[in-house]
């Protein structure tokens, strides 16, 4: 009855391999023989249906419609429609028909084989009959996935729920390194400003006359208007990118991942002691019964002197040692429950709390190509009016206007007289 | 018959005001009034036709047509067909009718007191009757408006031609400072590059995962690209605008133009030295002819004993110092014709080569403006896939591949049995 307690996750492959199409379950027939039967469409079959055609794909949406139900982003909602009962797996329409005791005791017995604990949690083991349909199985959602530990690269054991954990505070590292970069990038416009602008300044040329003159000047000046464009794109790219995806997720954020751990540790907590009762239990109605047998078997081959008040006794003991156990699997099973509820709550918070990142930086990120595109658009009108006045350059006006101003006399000599 | 020296110019605003419109020439009565006649119209009057209205006026073009003449750009074929003889002004059609030897004699000396020689070149003084024709009456030609010398703001005395020299070397000057503008925005170019280029090589948030990522990185990358452009900007900024504004005007530039100058000032010095020599044939007939006049005088008032023959002798000398006069007016008539035509020739290539000037720099500069329309257009081009991935961006599509990546199990936990 002791189970191996291990502390490595089974194979991913080996599980993932034995989960069925959706619609399909398991059955086993009254011989013990394995058959299919697609719960909609009634379907039965000896074969096992392919999973890998219809794993749940992604849809672009981000509502799913499991079994009717709409599934909703509160995770409270959610739970009420999974259809699945939380934290136990309906054994009703198991092997209809097998109904003598001792078939039912050896299809009881084979159940109890199909489990496995590891480190304080019952899984079924992947041999196991029996086929769990996902909890949502049209979406590659964080509460399927992430029930077994994981060996991190360091061989530490990592819990799944520590795994998603991790994703929200590396996803919270993201935006932070993301600001850090649009802050260089910020940094990197404001000295290209700074240096346009200084440059349009400078006063090179300056002294170039007329129509070509005013063009040139409008050059130098398109420096300036340049280095404005520059500037703001720089101060929108502060206020509407880089201060965003600082302030997005405040400290309450790691604060809130860690009431998470501490929640869902706390309820793992109780729940390895729990199963530490248990055992304990076990071990004792282990004893008891050993006991009684030892005492019956003394009994019975006369080889002890004690009363048959001696046996009752050891029996009553034997009785109570396995009330306890019973009481204490119900408590280890109510923990478990009470775990595998938070579980699924959080991860699907943490889902949507990663939808909400995903999409915020998408939004921010666009923002920062809407301002890239402003930057170019309002550069080229920087331009314009230099466009303009290049084309209006005319040598004879500037000519005009420099002889004008230059003329020295415009008698011509003539000839002298004797 | 001494005419005064000196170096100043004539005020302009004055001379300015007593040319005619195109088409009008001064006359004067036989009773000395001035009258106006219209020479393509034949209308007369006697009020002074208004300048204003008909000074010329620059065209887009950069020929001109005159009187029916094509002016060409070579400067030789512009003299062919400039509508006034180089150097001379006609004076026929002067005064007809007023032809008594008397009257003509008046009209002489009226003439000769309406010249005037400053700085050793002859000029018709502005009271002068008579109008003088611009020599391309529909442009604000150099050849028209630099004969006489200006004071620069030190004091010293510039030629017109100086004056048209120095807008040469000016615009040179220019040149090199536009090459010297352009050379400094290549460099907020480079360096714009390069801060980009380096920060898209930044590790920050490279490990964003999934779509989001991917978008990421190309947003990353086209910090590279935006460089790349800025970068091919700064090439192009270099060969074919900075380049060309330095090679533009090579080192003969200033040679040709020092060569100009000699050649001007050499017949300038001829032209000088030809008038000292007018001045000095002069003095020695005023010496003859006061000489000749004393021993007349003494003849008379038999104040002398010196004889017919003395006179005679006197008077050949005062005739062979008027033939002296003759030729050195006629020799500085000379030099200043040669010098007249120079200045017209070398100042319509001055003229053609201040056109080309502005025309080149204009070129050059929009090619300048063109180069930036391109820097934006391509900016925007390196965005098209950073905002293509941004809107591919799917967080259902980022959970699934993280999920796949990093799943722990997904065999729910089951109830444990006794």
């Amino acid at each position: 009855m002791q189970q191996p307690v291990v502390s490595c996750s089974m194979p991913s492959e080996e599980i993932k391999s034995l989960s069925l199409p959706v619609g399909w379950k398991c059955y086993r027939s009254p011989e013990g023989q394995k058959y299919y039967v697609n719960i909609s469409t009634k379907e039965t079959t000896w074969e096992r249906p392919s999973r890998s055609t219809t794993r749940p794909k992604t849809s672009g949406s981000h509502q799913h419609s499991v079994n009717g139900h709409q599934l909703l982003g509160a995770s409270g909602h959610v739970l009420e429609h999974l259809d699945v009962s939380l934290g136990k797996n309906s054994l009703s329409n198991q092997s209809p028909g097998s109904t003598s005791p001792a078939r039912r005791q050896n299809k009881e017995k084979e159940i109890k084989e199909t489990k496995i604990t590891i480190n304080c949690v019952t899984f079924p083991v992947p041999a196991s009959a029996l086929e769990q349909q996902l909890l949502k199985p049209s979406e590659w959602s964080y509460c399927d996935y992430f029930w077994a530990d994981k060996k991190d690269p360091q061989g530490a054991t990592v819990s799944g729920f520590e795994v998603l954990l991790q994703k929200q505070l590396k996803g919270k590292q993201m935006q932070k390194e993301m600001a850090e970069f649009i802050r260089e990038r910020i940094k990197i416009e404001e000295e290209y400003a700074k240096n346009l602008s200084k440059l349009s300044m400078f006063p090179m040329a300056a002294q170039e006359e007329g129509t070509l003159g005013e063009a040139w000047a409008q050059l130098k000046k398109s420096l300036a208007d340049e280095a404005e464009v520059h500037l703001k794109f720089s101060s929108k790219l502060q206020s509407e990118v880089e201060k965003p995806l600082l302030t997005f997720r405040g400290d309450n954020f790691k604060k809130d991942m860690k009431k998470y751990d501490h929640h869902i540790a706390d309820l793992r907590k109780q729940q390895v002691s729990r199963y530490a009762a248990v055992e304990k239990a076990r071990k004792a109605l282990a004893d008891r019964q050993k006991d009684l047998e030892v005492k019956t078997q003394q009994l019975e081959i006369k080889l002890s002197n004690k009363t048959e008040e001696d046996i009752k006794k050891a029996r009553r003991k034997s009785t109570q040692a396995g009330d306890d156990l019973m009481r204490c699997v119900d408590l280890y099973n109510q923990a478990q429950s009470k775990w595998f509820e938070e579980m699924v709550t959080t991860s699907l918070e943490l889902e949507r709390l990663e939808v909400e990142r995903v999409e915020t930086i998408q939004q921010l990120l666009r923002q920062y190509t809407t301002l890239r595109h402003e930057t170019d658009m309002f550069n080229q009108s920087t331009l314009e009016p230099v466009d303009q006045l290049l084309q209006s350059v005319d040598p004879a006006k500037d000519r005009e206007l420099w002889v004008k101003e230059h003329k020295t006399g415009d008698l011509r000599p003539v000839d002298m007289d004797i």
